[in-house]
């Protein structure tokens, strides 16, 4: 048993296609992704290729960064692998890594893939951390502040649990190293603006510096470390599939002090480094 | 009055950084958007550029197609500027086009454009239409089939309404030529597989292909004309901005038929054209 609950409607397909990673079935899949250990993914297709590169170092395989290739087609997401690892691209928001959850996790079945880790790594708006930490997220709350993913199934709204894997996460505070790393809950929604209480959004939001203050404040209280936009899909999904997932993200700012993202350029990329750093590191440890 | 219902919390800002276009309002905006009078957007940043190249070679505006380049940053979307016309990609998913649409909104208004028109060219799947057939959205709906976009602001839902522009589809009817467009409801949702009543996903939907058949041949009923990922975000952002709005889906598979895009890469590069053809028949037509 390669991936735990795939859907066995699968079984009965002669071909899948795999419509947004150019991939299907029929393709000697097992080949090229048989030996995934791990699935990193991050939002765009830069930190896609930065992450396989440093993966590729990290773990002593001998390549050519520029012979570190997409595989498939690019159009919607960038897929690479290296050793064992993938890493791949998943755009922004949760309908966005929604396509990618199915698709990789299908890609991965039809590999044979032995129960490989799946990991977010990504930025966020912190919540009572500083520039530059790193959040484990235990658990994710949508933008109603409930620890639920919704999905409107044939019209019908149906709610799915979004705990992240608890063992999963010890392991990779315990390869943090001197990496500044938190664990925390995380709501993650489908707005940058408005659903982040944000101020600065084109629109009139319709609440007042105060207002948003605090709720800000309030969801600190309830332990909420930080603000991004895939975890209740990527950990109801992980979940249901049962797979062991985590979501490792930076955060970019505090949003106690504020709403613009006013690092430079430099600093934005190293915060953006820790966050993988930390995944290589339990990678790394896990490979020796 | 160039964007009618601007956030006025923006003037008092002193710079805003529009941080995933990698602009800010201290940049001589006017001077490279202030005459813009169509926004068009699409999910990637290859159609962006094709649809830029496109528009010039439309307008019988003289560039060299490699010297249309992006401008600003390009890891989250792709911006192109011909003309009067702006191309732009959106990534896939209502929170990602949320994005753009705040921060392009915020780049019009500082760039003093009087009143562009909004438009989102893009693919979806057919609801008893042939593939090939250009789709002009008159509401959008939820994945509850109701006519709203909701936002959890500060923890609290609040619907907005979905209406697209008449006169705008109207205008883009009119200018169709031999092409086949009909008008309709969009059914817009977060999820590709499970909202859109695929049994073609990664994890076992719950329901049976007869309750699916059931839901498409429901909603064709009630005049739904295709889905797709982005259409109750963008309407309701539009008529809440007084933007002039309008979505030109092309379909590429009539979903009382299939769940699998099946067609060749070539047939939906020919089919994707023609969303891009009814758009640039209106620009066209505007611009003698």
């Amino acid at each position: 048993m390669n991936i735990k609950n795939v859907n066995p409607e699968l079984a009965k397909m002669e071909t899948d296609i795999l419509y947004h990673l150019g991939l299907d079935s029929s393709m000697n899949l097992k080949a090229t992704f048989g030996d995934t250990r791990y699935v990193c993914m991050g939002g765009s297709p830069e930190r896609a290729l930065t992450f396989a590169i440093k993966a590729a170092h990290e773990l002593d395989i001998p390549v050519n960064d520029e012979a570190v290739l997409p595989i498939g087609k690019t159009e919607r997401f960038a897929l690479y692998k290296v050793g064992p690892v993938v890493s791949v691209s998943h755009g922004m928001g949760m309908p966005s890594i929604s396509i990618l959850m199915h698709e990789i996790t299908k890609l991965m079945h039809y590999a044979g893939a032995d129960e490989p880790d799946f990991i977010r790594i990504g930025t966020s708006g912190g919540v009572g951390v500083e520039p530059g930490t790193v959040v484990l997220s235990e658990e994710a709350l949508n933008g109603n502040i409930e620890p639920y993913y919704e999905l409107a199934v044939l019209g019908e709204t149906k709610r799915y649990p979004t705990k992240l894997d608890k063992c999963l996460n010890d392991a990779l505070y315990e390869t943090r190293g001197d990496l500044s790393v938190v664990m925390g809950k995380t709501v993650g929604v489908n707005c940058f603006y408005e659903e982040q209480a944000r101020i600065d959004g084109a629109l009139y939001p319709g609440y007042s510096l105060e207002e948003k203050m605090a709720f800000v404040h309030r969801i600190h209280d309830l332990g909420v470390r930080n603000f991004e936009m895939e975890a209740p899909q990527f950990a109801s999904f992980c979940m249901r599939a049962g797979l062991r997932g985590a979501i490792v993200c930076v955060a970019l700012l505090n949003r106690l002090h504020g709403d613009q993202v006013t690092s430079t350029p430099e600093q934005l990329a190293e915060f953006s480094d820790r966050a993988q750093q930390v995944v290589l590191n339990y990678i790394k440890s896990r490979e020796r």
